[in-house]
């Protein structure tokens, strides 16, 4: 079961105005094209993890105006009886494109595009944009975090620290589509199958008399997965030699062994090595270390890099709330209206080069290498373009023109599926766990070389020769 | 009506399995004290604003687990078939304590304190951090937004870039908490009563074949409150000027005037002192100019320094996500449980002395000047400690023991305030208002000097001499 919300207030409330505008405007049908792109990858990295896409489908299926919403607007007393009429038999009919969940996506390409009504495109633009920024900037962040851990797993530990209840529920979601192997959120196992894991914090030991007397509990609990907060005191003095001896007088005689212990605190490469080494000196090679503690993709790098001994690590604070970046800057703008059956380009100029819009309703290519299987490319097009991958494909850079590359050997995938068709669902969702797999394949069509922290390898996102001068005679306009 | 959700699930799963645990181990009833506390300012302020204490009350009366919550645990095989009962059959019977909503608040003194059978203690942990860790995050930099605009309006516009629904919603909510005058966010009106306000979007401006007809059609479908956004052109040689015509050919031959002029990116102090001049120029000394383009405290402050001539400021992302520092870094801990009918303390210990918990069930009061009315200080004592406010009262620093205040003239006010009795609500809630004029007023009793962004003057938080020798003794051993 999902947790059954009506978010359709949950819009900007210049939608509304705006939508009541157009109706008294007699503009409210005229069919118009939005994009959502984003200008910026969060941390300045190589790509962004888009995610979100269910949760707005969800949205817009579930896209009404009840009574109480009607009564509420009436007593702002703007609204026309015309325009309440319009919200209460409301009934989404828009196509949506997107791409889908899961795939790396870059600068300037619309991860999704909607064609309807004005009224309605409008009064949609805050959920899309809410939905998909806030589960990329999580999938992103998770995925930086789950590769600076090289293999090994890292858990979603968040949910105290984040950003309100979707925060932590939908952020776990998004955790998940980016790398991590789990939550420590129950609620998200429940509603969305991530897997949900934990074993104590420091009140179970404190609430005992004695450290060894909480571990003893613990374990008799539960033998066959005990894993021990080893911190509460002092780790190698008393947490570790403790674990050890409840291994021993506690689980070895039941026939079971030590799972783990957990360091929340102090220097986690110093005492994980050390613990390594109690933990081998006395037999228990399986037990795994896990570490958390105010952890993010440098320190885990750095840790590793001294050569911590670490199994797992639980990433709380930093993951779901993408402290070091806790802003993704989606944007939703109109690229055309349609007058007369025909599709006329807008444009959104501004002095600064970066956010003039590109206009026109388009298409966007991904082409791979046949050879490597690696991504070359995307390619922005207008619709009735076609590629013909039996030819070269020269792309070249939409500011910098004379940059050009010469593709051979190569086959392309048209990056946005088809969600909706006049309001109606048209797409399969995946499943979470396709979604997760489908993502570590497409990230591994990408260049190692994207995958660096600082300077990545900025990723081609090109314009093709039709649709870069159609922006270019607009912009001369 | 306030939105459904049972957020009984929103747990981290640990404090289930140590729930499981405690059951086993038949310590499922000790009577626990816990408190949730933080140690660091956000953006190293010089005090917090406390929120988020209604939707708690929301989630402990609404605290149940469903047959399918029930389902679910037991298919995870690790749970007794005692504590899937006891979860069934759960009532909340705690007692607690709380400093009410809007309050300012300092490090180290319990926000909220809980005392009941340890296996509830532990279950709500995870939504006490989430809930009060976002709304304190979010009113607190909402605060420091609002003094930088220094008597100036601020609206909170960031619903698409929050993290998350909630994020959006009880952001905003938080928001007005701590001094912003409204939201763009609808749902925040219908659900809490945060005004919500907004115009139009640039997509309106494009929608139009011109700007021209785009102003016109806003205006006379709201003549009442013409506000129109300028920048989607050319600010100063389009917007402005077609604002003012349309003042002049659409407004004034309907007796009315223009509202006010937004401007949405570009230099917003150059901006705003030259259509402020074209304005009065017009006669519309009456119009405002409201600013908005990724403003946070810091640019606001810098041009109002340079003579903006902004008579409001929406602020989006930086204010929705706390965008500079976005946690809230509060912590929940064990300080006491009862054995046979006595309160025992209990310590958490650190190599690091900031996180050594201050042991035992306690009392905090508020110390404010008689004569200035201003707060001198923050005192945590033991529970059967009185303050005879007719003497002398001599605080010192927990840490520079020899660091003193003398005290005289003063009355004191005891900051936490019952919210439950064995379960039952025992706190008549205030209204969004009341707590908004309540922090107002309470954030007026503070220092100029703790209201600096750049090292603002630090807020005493002391020990009473018995709960300071407690800590001590406890230390000593």
């Amino acid at each position: 079961m999902k947790i059954k919300r009506n978010l359709s207030m949950l819009t900007d409330f210049y939608e509304l105005t705006m939508g009541n505008g157009y109706l008294k405007s007699g503009m409210a049908d005229t069919v118009a094209y939005f994009d959502m792109f984003f200008r910026k990858i969060p941390d300045a990295g190589g790509f962004v993890i888009n995610a979100g896409l269910e949760q707005l489908v969800e949205y817009f299926q579930n896209l009404c105006f009840e009574d109480e919403d009607i009564e509420f607007l009436r007593s702002k007393g703007i609204f026309s009886e015309e325009f309440l009429d319009y919200l209460k038999n409301f009934k989404f009919s828009c196509d949506v494109w997107a791409i889908p969940e899961g795939t790396p996506v870059f600068p300037h390409e619309p991860l999704l595009t909607i064609r309807g009504p004005i009224i309605q495109c409008q009064l949609v633009e805050t959920m899309v944009l809410l939905t998909i920024n806030h589960q990329s900037l999580i999938a992103t962040k998770s995925n930086r975090v789950v590769r600076a851990a090289n293999g090994r797993g890292v858990m979603e530990f968040g949910s105290r620290r984040a950003q309100g209840y979707d925060g932590a529920l939908l952020g776990a979601r998004a955790a998940y589509i980016g790398g991590c192997i789990g939550t420590a959120c129950t609620l998200a196992e429940k509603e969305y199958g991530v897997p949900a894991l934990g074993t104590m914090a420091h009140s179970w030991v404190q609430s005992f008399d004695t450290e060894y007397e909480a571990f003893k509990a613990y374990a008799e609990t539960y033998p066959d997965g005990t894993l021990l907060l080893v911190d509460t005191y002092n780790t190698l003095k008393s947490g570790v030699p403790n674990a050890i001896k409840i291994h021993n007088e506690v689980l070895k005689p039941m026939g079971k062994s030590l799972s783990g212990i957990r360091i929340d605190s102090g220097d986690l490469a110093y005492l994980s090595k050390e613990a390594r080494k109690m933990l081998d000196s006395a037999g228990l090679f399986d037990c795994k270390i896990v570490a958390s503690s105010s952890l993010d993709e440098y320190l885990i790098r750095d840790i590793i890099s001294q050569g911590a001994e670490v199994d797992l690590f639980g990433v709380g604070e930093n993951l779901i709330t993408s402290k070091s970046s806790p802003v993704f800057g989606g944007v939703y703008k109109i690229v055309a209206v349609e007058k007369e059956g025909e599709i006329v380009p807008r444009i959104k100029l501004s002095d600064n080069p970066e956010k003039v819009t590109t206009p026109g309703y388009k298409r966007v290519y991904r082409f791979y290498d046949t050879n490597s299987d690696k991504a070359r490319g995307d390619l922005l097009t207008m619709p009735n373009e076609t590629i013909d991958t039996s030819r070269e494909y020269v792309l070249f850079d939409p500011v910098h023109t004379w940059k050009k590359t010469v593709l051979k050997d190569y086959y392309v995938k048209e990056l946005q599926v088809q969600v909706f068709k006049d309001g109606e669902l048209v797409y399969k969702l995946p499943t979470l766990p396709e979604i997760k797999e489908y993502s570590e394949r497409e990230v591994s069509k990408l260049w190692d070389e994207m995958m660096r922290f600082e300077f990545p390898q900025k990723y081609h996102v090109d314009l093709s020769e039709q649709l870069w001068e159609l922006k270019m005679n607009m912009l001369q306009k």
